[in-house]
């Protein structure tokens, strides 16, 4: 198993609007209902969350979250459904993750320096040790871990599994191997480096996929030649199964108005 | 087939709370709607259920019971359903299962001693035989099988299938290969003993499944870890299916304002 | 192709009560829509139904009509639709089928004693010889072909296929090698008569899937030992592909109250 | 690829009865909501279109409607959705297509005719002597391109693809292998003419599947036997896969009353 | 990878009509609610719009959106959804893309002129030398890549992926034989030259499936002919896996009153 280490609590929120409802209240009460929104998403905002207006007919906005820990992410889902816009909104889909980094590239390492100073695997100084090299690089990687929310104009979304095929299982690769795909992989993604910015959540035992892919750029264009362009990798046309793809633009909680 | 010992009844219930028509109603007769659900879910309590706010939008609250047997699940269940808050609630999801104890160690050396013993396989003094050792088993184990709910603040639960693919069919392996499979799969699970309880609930013939897994943590990324590491098992890798998973945080019937 | 012979055409009905509409209701008057219900109900129980109380979110009631056609089918179901109570259920599933027995056993028999007689097959003689036998089957299984409802306290009903798949095809087996799985596989079953009682229906042409089975017990912990134990008999293993289960408890009409 | 020629458009509809609205509508309104229907569906049934009542929770009533073209079948739509009574219908299926006949046995003699008159494939002359051959086809099977509803009671309609797995794919079979398994799957259909009426409709490109089967019979339990011989057939058991099942009776315009 | 140039941002939108809401407004404001779609809608079709009523039950209205870009694409969006008709209107699907022209033909020649050049792949010279060729590509190919929305009376839409199986899996074939694969599926377009108006939008990273193809013709029965022609060809045959199909027939806002 590759080592992995863990940052903030993640929550992706689909919205579709009820017009039919909405359409139905006169302007005044709209007015003092939206400026009680803004209020709240203006505070999100200055804890890391973001909010986008949807392409095609899977919602109408998008809410991303990035908080410390769950009870924070609690906080947001609770406090915000007590809002009175939230009687307008139908929850379409949502995602639960946390900001993981994949360590592919220590986690030999790690497991070579315990084993070559003795240490019995699965004994408590082999997690002691495997904890201690972890904390150094949470510690190294805090800005990654817990992430400011780029200021993009488009945000796209997906969650995505390792296949676990009858013929085809990654979960039955060697870890060298394994690792040997990820690093081709993530060779294609670093030709994009500065055109766009990747977040990668893990969701094994918090929502339906293994993990969740955020990515963030200037051009929309960018998600269809980064994700084809990878498609042809060996780890993504074997390995990859994909579930829905979500497009947004950002827009400012001070905007709030121009999408209802 | 291994034997198995069966003990309480099962019941996990996901709701959403329907915003639009519960903010409509004025705040006294809110007080009035949620002291009676008040009364009813802390009886509940008190006869081991648990109510949980849910992470994303499969559902804003789970209910799980576990009662001494299907007719008491099936009064909750009506019990509930007559609350004033009920009206509030949209059913999203539920499941029925029972506590199972899969005793795949056990199985191999009952057969054996009855046939040591002269007995003829599914005869009446075999099927007697086979009942008074699971009878022990049923007394020694009781408390796993009429379990407490764990006090841990978090709780995730999904449920899973043995693969019978085409080329990978669980139900078509030896007893003894499966046996082994379980077994290992079983000591990754006692490394994490203490940090998260599981509790295994069958659901062949009750639900759509063949079981359910519902854990209990202090720690959500506990969760995350305990179900990566066992992907890597031969008995998940290859041979297990998984259903959708739910999350959410304990919360105590005395507090259900905070989620209304 | 082996022979089948068929009786009672069948219903399944599943439905969620609209709780929200339903609490709205005042009393007295839920009193007069319950008292026309009970009445439809209670003719109905008088010509081979019954209404159960469902386990979990995939309905609250479930109703089974046994009936001599489809025609009577038919207007069971605008009968009841036509009832005041009606308007407070949501439909959530159904399953329209017809009891069948499956005479593996006699197939191969008929058509060599047919072909032994020099008859020559799909002539129209074939064709009379073939009818003339199930007529005789017909008459001595009439009890079994068109049923009373058991009156046992449970009840579990699934739909189920045989697979097509790629390579482990049911349809491409010779009829010997299909016989011989049907009869170890019907031995199973067997070791559960008397605690178990088994009703199969034909579907292919009227329903989704190719069967329909209904399971009724005193002990819902039979369905799943039951069906567990068969899952490992070859012709489940490899060729059986399940929908939904269901599971509900025994209600009559004249306790309509209780579930309301 | 086999040659086919397309006689009318068709259109089926499925629909569900919003009860809880419907009754609320006051005898002389229902009156005149439905006699307003009436006249519309009886010049529907006067221009090829039937009604059934549906058996189980699939939709209450089903219509089927056959068109000249599809501009007829558009404007059925439209002038449908126009009546009061659509108010009170929920759309729950529906299936586009175009009655298709294929000519597997044809197909190859029209290939030969050409190419041993030295025509050159795809040429002008070739797509001319090919569509020749196909208006005399068309004339001569005009009748059953364009036929009338037959009178049967009971209809079932369920649509289906032929395989494209990875190791049996019907697409990559060779011509005369296709043509030899469908001429013994008609062979099967022949021996039910006259207990049973089949009409193939087409639907690439015009709906998710690739043909639609309506079939027509005075007992429903001939649906049952004819698609359950049909499966052990090689073009079915290995190369079918089918949507959902449809089943109804048939009820003239002037019982409207009988269905609401 | 295969080298492509992008155009228009395009939209599909497939609404039901709520016709039991709309059927309650009155002959005078559905006309003024009908004026200002009517307006909006014109607008829309000065600006690469265009407006069909759909067949079957997927929805009643289909609108289709090419723009310059997807702010623009966004902005259709929220003003449709502020007119009074969208209150009455049900989003049933979208489809987010953009018109793609895939230089199968061009990627190998392109790459190789590069290399004989002596230019190390994936240096900047490498990329600013394919970055050159492209936009002699987009220059040449400007009214492909953003093209007026042909007249014709039918529209057929769906989505398609390229099969990633087990065994057959498109991402990992060589892309000579790629390009030939797709060579010869051309071919068979080309035969269709005239009779059908075929647009390719690619949708990776943009919405679920990889490719949209949306085809516009005077007579449907084409699309048929033509995509069952194609599914002969190896690259459809074995590496196409396709979504659902809409099919529409084409109204000018002019006539938007014939729809409600």
């Amino acid at each position: 198993m590759p080592l992995t280490i863990e940052g903030a609590a993640v929550l992706h929120q689909m919205f579709r609007i009820d017009w039919s409802r909405w359409n139905k209240v006169d302007a005044a009460q709209k007015q003092s209902i939206l400026a009680q929104a803004k209020t709240l998403l203006t505070k999100f905002e200055g804890e890391r969350s973001a909010l986008y207006s949807m392409l095609g007919h899977k919602g109408d906005i998008l809410l991303v979250h990035f908080r410390p820990d769950f009870p924070a992410i609690n906080q947001v889902e609770l406090d915000f459904a007590k809002t009175e816009l939230f009687e307008y909104l139908i929850p379409t889909s949502s995602y639960v993750s946390v900001v993981e980094l994949g360590l592919y590239e220590s986690t030999q390492k790690i497991y070579n320096e315990l084993m070559e100073a003795g240490v019995v695997p699965h004994s408590e100084a082999w997690t002691a040790g495997i904890e201690e090299k972890l904390n150094m690089q949470r510690n190294a990687m805090a800005p990654r871990l817990f992430p400011e929310v780029p200021e993009a104009r488009y945000i796209c979304f997906y969650p995505m599994d390792r296949r676990r095929g009858e013929d085809h299982n990654w979960y039955m690769q060697p870890l060298p191997e394994r690792a040997k795909m990820m690093h081709l992989h993530g060779m294609v993604g670093r030709r994009y480096a500065g055109v766009v910015r990747q977040i990668i959540t893990g969701s094994v035992g918090l929502d339906d996929w293994e993990w969740g892919v955020t990515l963030f750029a200037a051009d929309p264009l960018v998600f269809k030649k980064l994700i084809y362009e990878m498609r042809f990798d060996e780890v993504s046309a074997v390995y990859a199964e994909f579930g829905e793809f979500f497009v947004g633009l950002r827009y400012h909680a001070a905007d709030l108005e121009k999408l209802f």
